[in-house]
């Protein structure tokens, strides 16, 4: 099938999705026949989690490193559904540690309960993803992710350390999301084109192109939490702000000398546990006047050029334009 | 040196400890240095937990179990640091779950900061582990330690489904504490097997020994929560009663049917979250008089018996006596 497109195809995002959908929907099925497990609640987390949406963007790039070298076997399959096992388990410790912040107040029975869960989902979805792995999966390939999952933690923690941290350095913050963001996304590119036969140089360069993707990815996230239409966003703006996670617009924000008073006040406000919708406004707009989701976007964008960049030395081929294509779709969601 | 004790020699538990000190102090030294990190705060965390003490059953298993078939090599060092690992990050991440349950007032910014550390820690102790066997362990192995830890987080689950629940089935009680507790002690024995160049059946044996001295372990651990001297307890009594986790002395207490009453006003202070100091001295006082607690160290006995039952079948040697002190010391332990 792989081998059916003409080589002067042109690839859509949404004809990309097509063109793979019968991976993308074994995949999908896979991670709901997995999480089968002799426990009704467990099955029913991961179920939650897994069929809460996303964007199966590291399935994606699974399937297509895979297919890149025209593998014809099955095991993308499983290890599209490991990857996205894997970024679900990230999101649901994430989810306790956020609430746990956020809600200051008495945790009600029910948030208890759903911590429980969230916890223990967690840590059933990144065993089962390793015990997967260890079924079929050769050597190189299961340490791509135990590296990738490492990083995701070493991030996790580096995050929370400088949280409320407005004076964070610019390096350092691209230090944090390399970490907890571009590292799965590399390993599974990675992972991906090992799997479909490439050579360590040829899986090194997808990775490299995974890293700057991931890295792209992620800072258009952090300015969206700013900028975006709020309706299309399908959350209120500042979520970051009110969480103390200081992000590039807001570094780029608080680089400006005049703006000192303000950026002592803001600290102090999130030690309190106190943004209020009035700082998110002010923040939003002087933001805006700035330049400063601009800027952020710029750098986004010489992130996404550097991703396109690893694989200028690929032969011209349908799956290299579909991997190009892809990162075009995810580098312009949204705005 | 594993050669020289003669065939007769004769094991305390201490003489056990003295003679693989130099292995037990190998893997101390192991788990500290491998806590390592980039990341000063997540070494604290691993520190703390290791440093928390405990007997260090786990690794002392792998030690016996590698040793009995005359290895030499050193690899059973990293392997008893990594089950430890495994056993540690399953206590701080079943440490956040509880203390989200029994504090129901909102937790102080401390806490929450505790419980961050806590779930990461805990994440990062696992990844650790799976990263170490996955540096030089055959997959055998690696796979013997995967699905111990998939049976412990669903023994863990389903510990919390049946949380305040008094009519739980003895069988349910017993399958709980299998895959929560006896499932990484069997492995830590299986493991070890293996390594040391055990055969399947062997290893199948000593992990049957594992299974039943753990389900040993773990009867004699819940008894002890009501019928323990509280000052060599180092905590108060009734724990498990307070927080809702039904074990076998209570089982077997709740059997009696003049006590339906008191079982019913049981169940509901647990579900209101008020089992107060009265209802721990009442229920103490009854399991004593009606001699639940001697029931259940019986059946803690039973098992124990059924672990060396399950060495029955080796060769004298020293390492076989020095496993049945081990177990003996495990089981006389505290009482």
């Amino acid at each position: 099938m792989i081998n059916s497109p003409t080589s002067d195809r042109q690839w859509t995002f949404q004809s990309v999705m097509e063109y793979f959908a019968p991976d993308l929907k074994a995949i999908e099925e896979a991670i709901f026949a997995n999480l089968r497990s002799r426990n009704e609640l467990l099955e029913k987390i991961g179920t939650y989690i897994t069929a809460s949406g996303g964007k199966r963007l590291r399935p994606l790039l699974v399937v297509l490193c895979a297919r890149m070298n025209g593998y014809q076997g099955r095991d993308h399959i499983a290890l599209g559904n490991i990857v996205e096992y894997l970024h679900a388990a990230t999101l649901l410790h994430d989810d306790v540690l956020d609430n746990a912040t956020v809600r200051r107040g008495a945790p009600s029975a029910n948030d208890s309960w759903g911590n429980h869960f969230a916890v223990l989902g967690g840590d059933f979805l990144y065993t089962s993803a390793f015990d997967l792995l260890l079924e079929r999966f050769p050597r190189d390939i299961i340490r791509v992710l135990s590296r990738a999952s490492l990083d995701m933690i070493e991030g996790e923690v580096l995050q929370r350390q400088w949280r409320g941290k407005t004076d964070i350095a610019e390096e350092t913050y691209f230090e944090i999301i390399s970490l907890k963001t571009a590292s799965l996304i590399s390993a599974s590119c990675r992972a991906g084109s090992l799997l479909g036969g490439g050579d360590p140089e040829q899986a090194g360069r997808l990775a490299d192109f995974g890293r700057s993707l991931g890295t792209a990815f992620q800072v258009i996230d952090d300015t969206l939490d700013y900028t975006a239409d709020p309706d299309k966003l399908g959350k209120v703006l500042g979520g970051d702000l009110c969480q103390g996670t200081v992000t590039l617009p807001l570094i780029y924000l608080f680089q400006e000398g005049d703006l000192e008073p303000l950026r002592k006040e803001v600290t102090a406000a999130m030690a309190a546990g106190e943004v209020d919708n009035g700082t998110v406004k002010k923040i939003t707009g002087l933001l805006h006047e700035r330049g400063c989701g601009k800027r952020s976007m710029a750098k986004a964008a010489a992130h996404a050029e550097a991703a396109k960049e690893a694989l200028h030395s690929f032969s011209d081929s349908p799956l290299y334009r579909a991997l190009l294509s892809a990162a075009d779709y995810i580098i312009h969601r949204s705005h």
